[in-house]
């Protein structure tokens, strides 16, 4: 019997989650996972290291691990588009020096958007093939138990699509900017998102009203409002840095118009939560469409329905509502399909699951 | 021979503009302004007394006056709205209170929705009726100068049109929301305009993009990329805290993509910045032709075309091109009829103008 500890991380602009996998003889036998929202573009450089080692303490020493039994740590980064940084390279690179700090840089490995683990010497010379490369793992780890679906990950910030064929990702975009053309990427999502990002306009009293551009709401407000999430799962900064509470979830709502709570009922403001909530369904859908145009091929190729495989935070209330709008039934979660315990961390389990494979059985 | 002095101020939520004006024999004699960028949502409570103590300083003792010389001190208050406040009633009384620590109570005036000004103990009891009242007070400071015509301030943050008549403002809406209502207020302006707020597309290599949600660039990089302004106009903070350079501007504009200044090129960028640009007039194309229809019958009373008098950082190259794309070419600004002498505190001087000749022409 042989025990195999892998701990996966996925280090976005805004959060950074962890999962650790302990598996025995090719199966996961235990697992954590771990979240930090930890904002890039307000942290500075020292504090990097340090949101790591608090990583470690969570979720390996809380656990009862110790590092050094850990055989390896697979990453993957998509912070490096933070405007913490001037440009991806810089990025990339601080935080490569981060990581160096903490792990031993011969037990990191890297995913890349040619499907590939790769070292941290190699990772430093190929920095663009490893930036925002987790929807590889993910769909990787996933396709070790279905060949062929699609993989929707809906998180706070965004949206990822892949189309997954003979168990690896066949997605027409490898960057971001390719992604976004391809529409394999949505920047939206369930938490973060600015409501002017959604809709230029909401109804009031049977007008349709042109919102601020301030940073008054953020969609989180909208959907804890419409009970699409908990205040536990409210998990980034409210608007205004003031509590989490429905109360002033509606204040904050209130100000995208110029009101305040005392001068508009919450009947109205429920109302213009729903009608943003659809524009996000709708925007979302329009290029769910525009996916399935541009992948044709692919989805005539499966006998009956298409089979999506959907996780992440957003996943039930934004996308399982899309597919249904589109005529989509099949569908499944990627928490059924593949055991792990929690859609929020899914990319961290991922990155974990499939570096294993990969080292294991390849 | 007697010398009245007014100091106006406009307390804003990003920005608060000073004007002095020395008024000799009903003629103004000496003017001066001071803007001051003070974002409430960043600032603590006790800063808004330092703050206003600085702009005494700068507008009053540095022109070598004495605080006790001034005879009035007329105000006009927007940042109520900032989320600095949990309702618009808490905003004023904390500015009150600031306002009280540095000025004599008995001195200050506030310009009300319904075109008169009240003093301080009154304000305090109609605190609704003064919240976001700037517009009136130029309108009734320009209604002096021109008794008909449609005043338009485009500044960095909003653009107020307000139809006078008969030298007093006549507008349908008299708080924001009845203003945004009735096309007299859009929140949108040349520099602190998110770039979501004006587009959810942008045009790259023959695709339309669908931008990233992030606050990675605002509207005064576009600007300052296609020479609108100057980077001594680009008074906001700009969104990564980074410099106002060009290379910068670039740089930010490059993320809204979610690339950066290593993978697009400046002439890519230099589309998309126009392209952005075209959107915004749009907007506001948009806006003001469903002013005009809904203000028809007092357009219809101008002899010949309707008179624009345009005012506000902003007022060139959002305004003036938006009309003259209308159609409408019967344009002047506040600078040549008032002679105030410049435009982007034109609303201070316009709260000092009109309290002046309240106090001595009526």
């Amino acid at each position: 019997m042989i025990n195999q500890i892998i701990l996966g991380l996925d280090i976005g602009g805004a959060n950074t989650k962890a999962a650790l996998l302990q598996f025995t003889d090719n199966q996961i036998t235990k697992s954590f996972s771990y979240i930090e929202y930890f904002p890039f573009w307000e942290k500075t450089l020292n504090e990097i290291p340090k949101m790591l080692k608090r990583i470690v303490l969570n979720i390996v020493k809380k656990n009862n691990y110790k590092l050094n039994e850990i055989e390896a740590i697979s990453i993957t980064i998509t912070a490096e588009l933070s405007d913490a940084f001037q440009t991806k390279k810089e990025g990339i690179l601080t935080i490569f020096a981060a990581l160096s700090k903490v792990f031993d840089t011969s037990k990191m490995f890297f995913i890349s958007n040619n499907n590939e683990f790769i070292n941290f010497e190699r990772a430093n010379l190929e920095s663009s093939s490893i930036a925002a490369a987790n929807w590889v793992s993910t769909s990787l780890f996933l396709g070790r138990f279905i060949p062929n679906c699609i993989l929707i990950d809906a998180g706070s910030n965004t949206i990822d699509i892949i189309p997954i064929k003979h168990s690896v990702p066949i997605a027409n975009g490898k960057d971001d900017i390719s992604r976004l053309m391809n529409h394999e990427l949505i920047y939206t999502g369930g938490l973060r998102a600015t409501i002017p990002s959604i809709t230029h306009f909401v109804p009031y009293k049977g007008s349709d009203i042109r919102i601020s551009f301030e940073k008054f709401a953020l969609i989180s407000d909208v959907h804890r409002i419409l009970g699409n999430i908990t205040e536990k799962e409210y998990t980034n900064d409210t608007a205004d840095h003031r509590l989490k509470s429905l109360e002033n979830c509606y204040a904050r709502l209130a100000r995208i118009i110029c009101m305040d709570i005392d001068s508009i009922k919450r009947e109205d403001l429920n109302l213009i939560a729903n009608f943003i909530y659809e524009k996000q369904i709708e925007l979302i859908l329009d290029e769910l469409r525009a996916f399935v145009d541009s992948h044709r091929g692919f989805i005539n190729e499966f006998e009956d329905e298409p089979l999506f495989v959907i996780t992440g935070l957003s996943a039930e209330f934004l996308i399982r509502k899309t597919l249904k709008k589109l005529g989509y039934n099949n569908i499944k979660t990627l928490e059924e399909v593949t055991n792990i315990p929690d859609s929020i961390t899914s990319s961290a389990f991922g990155i974990a699951g499939a570096f294993y494979y990969q080292l294991n059985n390849e």
